[in-house]
């Protein structure tokens, strides 16, 4: 009892380490039974972790430690280069045994990282039943609510009795992804009603499904987006959800644990395309220098070519400019200005768009608050500029081409810049969903290229009216 | 049967629409009985969503037709304006009522949202041992886990059999947030392992839970920030997580459904950070044009001043830039490919390190990645900036200024600033995390700006060695 007290004084990072260093240890010692059973006790991510960190030979030699079941589990928990490694070491046989094992979406998720000529091998060693599963999951469209979900669920019949429901769990619920919530469905295996566990412990053993089941089932289609369908998970807080084609049969379904990845890799993605990247599965830390390079060039590229047009207006103007000393030093910061508020504007939309607190249909709504947000930001922004101008610049720094004329000009620029920034930072984004674009796509350098031209311009047309450049 | 086919062909959106006009229409005509039955059949969340479209005095008549159990599951659904709204309209008992029912996560939720004089309303209506748990969870710092769990859980003996858990689930489960995942405690509250219903409908009714509890248990403390909580239920795929306070008592429990909110809520206040915009719970939708001023003024404020060093550089450089006519107008996009490229770099780092992905002390292995993904990106860009200004800039567009010994300066700046941007974008995020510092404010503006300083300085170095400026 003593190490139990200690344990959990702990954090549990701290007893993840300890546990590596236990684990070192007897593969050093070679200890294969007493590495076996300290695996066995371990948590199948853990596991996975473990093996990650040793190089090929020893992964290998601990992998096949693992009895088949778990061996499948932790193997689904692996990275796609660790999955590659193991598959081109092991037997058939035992490929086979792992296929069978997992998961169909997990099965699907590695097929679609895998090289092709491992993917026919898998294939090959897979029973023609399992097969002919993953070729089926593999046909629906990426990111599809077909593309996630797992083919592993609880069906019952509405005639069924509570008590023969939970004989048929207890009889089937052994490799099911979830046992918790079970789906009711007809002889043409329509989905007619869910059930969940908690329904049938709180019922008597008598009662029949029919009357104690959910009728008003929150579903997705196959060919649904998966962020509309993480969407309905977060909104009514699902454990798992019945995925229907077309005719409204049962194919799959999608469980809370894929939603949490397909989260994360949504929010990396919009993230990403947010800052110009074009977006990729393989986590940055596994990323090579070229492969980053290739995500990262082409926005760089367009971006720089896009600044052609701010070049042509300012080799145009940049005499006219010149000619009142102090108007040029400031460009960039109006630049600045215009590209920060626009970015705002746009990332407040974007992430709201993707969390579904706005719609397209909302886009006069947004108009109309981000005129106002805007004509607050714009004139405090150039009462502070106007007075720090003045003091800083032209008192404090000396520089006396700052003029009350000139910091006016600024001042004014900053006001119509950051409203034409804020409408189209909001607006662009918008546009994108309403046409089918991804709006993450009207991001920050977009609309920072599109403002630096336009700020420009404003700032031309200002200095021309209050200076008659 | 036929509106049954007919449900089932049609996706989740277009019956919710079907939905809202029928309640409409029952609630136009007044039909209290066939409304109620309605409102029962469906989700607590989409019974949340059509109250919140209702205006105060139809909303407070169709929330008074629910049972107290579905008004309390409803009412934690809503909002808060809307939540206050209806405090405000009912009595003292009916509120006692919705504060029992109410999980704790909920019901703090829900003070830290009102205003003092409703919480003060809502507490004193609350019976104290309800009121001794909500100043308890109340009082576990912001963002922790103490501040998401909740207290409804199951907890067993581990000298209790499978039937004798059972039956306990089954007499005390209505009110759990889960009993799907049950903890197993010692006499003095001790975690000391956990039992899924799976398990026990897969064993023996006479199997002693000793025997099949898991020991290895995925725990947080009560003070562990919500994103390590989050990230170990993307790990470990877990339905529920145990939380143990310093002495390893079971204080709590953290469910999914609190996560996929955390996680939403984690990833908007990095999206917003790195956009320069003050974290807010307040949806977009939801938020005055004044609270959105507030929270993106600071940023823009604070940047638009610190280009004062860039005005500065450019007002003492002006004229040794102007000397060789051609170079002022390649400064914005210089500027913006410094920006754009700092962006990319701090944007994947910052994600990584929110993803657990990389942790500080890979600084030099990033560092040694961005180098090498910089260099690539600076040359590219520069090779191509070099014949876009000959050919574009120099032959179509007939600029004359546009030499070989101006595109070279240009083009080679591109590389020295590229390198830097990048180094800079990734270093900082990654600094702030080392010291304690959300990375997410490391992220674009201001790295924009910093960029926009030492680019120009770069530029007037390159130009100052082969033009001579």
């Amino acid at each position: 009892m003593e190490e139990k007290d200690e344990r959990e004084a702990l954090d549990y990072d701290t007893l993840q380490e300890r546990q590596d260093d236990e684990l070192t240890a007897l593969l050093d010692a070679r200890d294969a039974k007493g590495l076996k059973a300290r695996l066995l006790e371990m948590n199948e991510f853990d596991v996975a972790e473990f093996l990650s960190e040793l190089d090929a030979g020893r992964m290998l030699r601990v992998f096949r430690l693992l009895p088949k079941e778990t061996a499948a589990e932790v193997f689904a928990n692996l990275e796609p280069p660790e999955q590659k490694r193991i598959i081109e070491s092991i037997s058939d046989a035992e490929l086979g045994g792992i296929v069978e094992e997992l998961y169909v979406d997990d099965a699907v998720d590695m097929m679609e990282e895998l090289p092709a000529n491992v993917v026919k091998r898998v294939m090959r060693t897979a029973t023609p039943q399992t097969r002919a599963l993953i070729n089926q999951f593999l046909n629906y469209p990426e990111n599809s609510a077909g593309s996630i979900m797992t083919a592993e669920f609880v069906d019952l019949k509405k005639y069924m009795s509570v008590k023969e429901s939970i004989a048929r769990i207890r009889r089937i619920g052994e490799d099911k992804e979830t046992i918790y919530v079970c789906f009711v469905i007809s002889a043409d295996r329509k989905l007619e009603g869910i059930v969940t566990v908690k329904d049938l412990l709180l019922h008597n053993d008598d009662t029949v499904i029919e009357e104690l089941m959910d009728r008003n089932v929150v579903f997705a289609t196959t060919t649904e987006d998966q962020e509309s369908v993480s969407e309905k998970f977060s909104d009514y807080d699902l454990m798992a959800m019945p995925v229907v084609d077309t005719e409204g049969r049962l194919v799959g379904i999608v469980t809370v644990d894929d939603v949490i990845d397909v989260m994360e890799q949504e929010a990396t993605e919009d993230i990403q395309l947010m800052a110009g990247i074009n977006p990729s599965d393989t986590p940055y830390s596994r990323s090579q220098p070229l492969e980053i390079w290739k995500s990262r060039i082409p926005w760089l590229m367009f971006l720089m070519l896009s600044a052609t047009f701010t070049s042509m207006i300012l080799t145009r103007f940049e005499e006219r400019l010149a000619a009142v000393a102090g108007l040029v030093p400031f460009i960039p910061m109006l630049m600045g200005t215009g590209g920060n508020s626009g970015a705002q504007s746009a990332t407040a939309v974007i992430r709201s768009l993707s969390l579904g607190d706005i719609e397209p249909r909302d886009a006069l709504r947004v108009i109309w608050k981000e005129w106002r947000v805007a004509l607050l930001c714009g004139l405090s922004l150039a009462a502070v500029n106007f007075v720090k101008m003045l003091l800083l610049d032209g008192l404090i720094l000396g520089n006396s081409h700052v003029t009350v004329a000139v910091a006016a000009t600024v001042s004014l620029s900053i006001v119509f810049i950051v409203m034409f920034a804020k409408l189209v930072g909001s607006l662009l984004p918008i546009g994108a969903e309403k046409v089918g674009l991804d709006p993450a796509v009207m991001a920050n350098p977009l609309i920072s290229t599109l403002t630096d031209a336009v700020s420009l311009l404003i700032y031309i047309g200002i200095a021309t009216l209050i200076l008659h450049i």
